[in-house]
């Protein structure tokens, strides 16, 4: 059987549903579960990363000091993750976390700005950190650029490279493509990390493996904003029975994910109006509650909004382009 | 584009979630919604279908006879179907749903076991109505067997014949395989019904479409028993932007589901563990409760008996075997 490693971000990205606001006590339980059931990495952190609580975004209950000595303490054999997005998090974090005993780093950036990780991969890879590199928002560049944006992540040091599907939009037939272009580019695991907007998460996340992806994220009841990730819970089991490996318990990966459900979140993910025309859009569906707020405001329909902002290709730090495309909206349907 | 027809069972499958309860206004209010939205059908009755209302299985808020005047009153151009399980529907039953203005009667038939749907076919094919046959728990025949079992159903007079993923077991190239058997061996459209317990329900039905299936399933929400139905608004686009023709207007839907989440359910269906097992070991999730119960009172875990019910292929009706398995678990458990 092909082994493939299951990377589970609930502590993470979870953290968006929750408006960061996970505390000690569910973060060590969390940890100590998914480390019971043999998940072989935990990741954990703000849901922007290192760095990035702030009023901005959102302050964390808990500081990133805090809770990377939590996970840290509560893991007995699975390996902690932590993630940056660069211009959130700086190299002083970095080094905070490699100090706190982070296993592997990853770095995010926009699908074609791989040059933006650089000096953070290289400054991982001579620290001999497992530094890994993901390119967000992976629908909006074709297989080809994919492969050649993730070969150079491995020139800077990536030990591993792939892809988010972060707005959710991609189909296995996509993907199929894009982790096939990328596995054949690159010497080290390749990574798909899906959301589940189209409901395609756990399928593409399969296809994935198929073409050859060695590292993929899941998060318990796919606890993550809007639609949600790929739930881990389903996604473990459909892999073991397709022939893969992934080492890890199914009953004790159950019984995570309840608690996950009944600790963690107020209710699992559930798929809004919004939360399918943002991935039918291509758009973040972070941008939900501004869309909302700017379309109250303006008498617009907030499902033409996601649809114009996936024409103008607008990807996160593009706020502003909300405000103009419900005022065009808005003069072009009172000009009608 | 490839036209599909798209077959909105929610006021019937998604009474299992509500233990029959919904009630004039809802049932009115949803067929009202769905026929705005274009959706060309909207199946309605008993979760378990015509004359299924009883203590046994539970008794619905409303009858048959106003069910049925109900959605028919309230669709102006969608058409309205009924299903119905031999056994517990009759030929007056069916009798009475065609004088109430049904334009599809669908049978509903173990996998194996068409033979039980054959005087009804046959009664509808005199009366003129369109009836499908639809073989349940598919996973447990073979493509081929289904293949030969779907032929029977159309020499019945069956002018639709086709599957459902009762146990919510397939993926993806089990319905390829499935789909693409039957649609070689009947010339007639192949339906395909899914469910989601192991999140799938989507990415199976764009799997069915793609090998042939002309009509396709879809609850709003998702709306049904544990894991729930393939969600019908994601369902569409998904398929539109595959290269199918629904004929759906996408807001319409998107409200359509808004107005069922809100008025038909507490809340939308969440994929617990009992589902996602019931789904591994291809085992109908309505023995969930019964399970649980019977596993609580022999002490032990309710995970083991359903793999151990699908290891003995248990099929509803045969609810007796539960109490068996737990009792040999039990004892397994002692004597270890």
């Amino acid at each position: 059987m092909t082994s493939v490693v299951i990377h589970d971000p609930t502590l993470r990205d979870g953290q968006h549903a929750v408006r960061h606001q996970l505390g000690v006590a569910a973060l060590r339980g969390y940890a100590r579960a998914a480390d019971a059931a043999g998940i072989p990495v935990v990741e954990v952190g703000h849901g922007n990363g290192l760095g990035a609580s702030s009023l901005q975004v959102g302050r964390a209950a808990v500081d990133d000091d805090l809770m990377l000595s939590t996970v840290r303490e509560a893991l007995r054999t699975s390996r902690m993750a932590v993630f940056m997005l660069p211009g959130w998090g700086t190299s002083g974090d970095l080094r905070r976390a490699v100090a706190h005993g982070a296993d592997i780093v990853r770095i995010g950036v926009h699908c074609t700005e791989t040059s933006l990780a650089e000096r953070h991969l290289e400054f991982l890879r001579e620290q001999g950190t497992d530094a890994h590199c993901v390119l967000m928002m992976s629908h909006m560049a074709s297989p080809a650029e994919l492969a050649e944006q993730a070969a150079r992540a491995v020139g800077y040091g990536a030990r591993a490279v792939g892809i988010m599907d972060s707005a959710g939009h991609l189909l296995p037939r996509d993907v199929t493509a894009r982790i096939g272009a990328i596995a054949g580019a690159v010497d080290v695991p390749v990574i798909f990390h899906g959301h589940d907007n189209l409901g395609m998460a756990v399928a593409n996340s399969l296809a994935a493996a198929e073409a050859g992806a060695g590292i993929i994220d899941g998060c318990a009841r796919g606890f993550g904003a809007g639609a949600g990730n790929t739930r881990i819970e389903v996604l473990v089991p459909v892999l073991e029975r397709s022939g893969f490996s992934t080492g890890i318990d199914l009953y004790g990966l159950l019984d995570a994910a309840e608690f996950a459900e009944r600790e963690l979140m107020s209710a699992p993910p559930v798929t809004g109006s919004l939360s399918i025309v943002s991935g039918l859009a291509g758009v973040f569906s972070g941008f939900k509650q501004q869309v909302l707020d700017a379309a109250g405001r303006g008498g617009v329909d907030p499902r033409d909004v996601f649809f114009e902002l996936g024409r103008r290709q607008a990807i996160a730090g593009q706020e502003d382009l909300i405000v103009d495309v419900v005022a065009e909206l808005g003069a072009g349907r009172a000009a009608s």
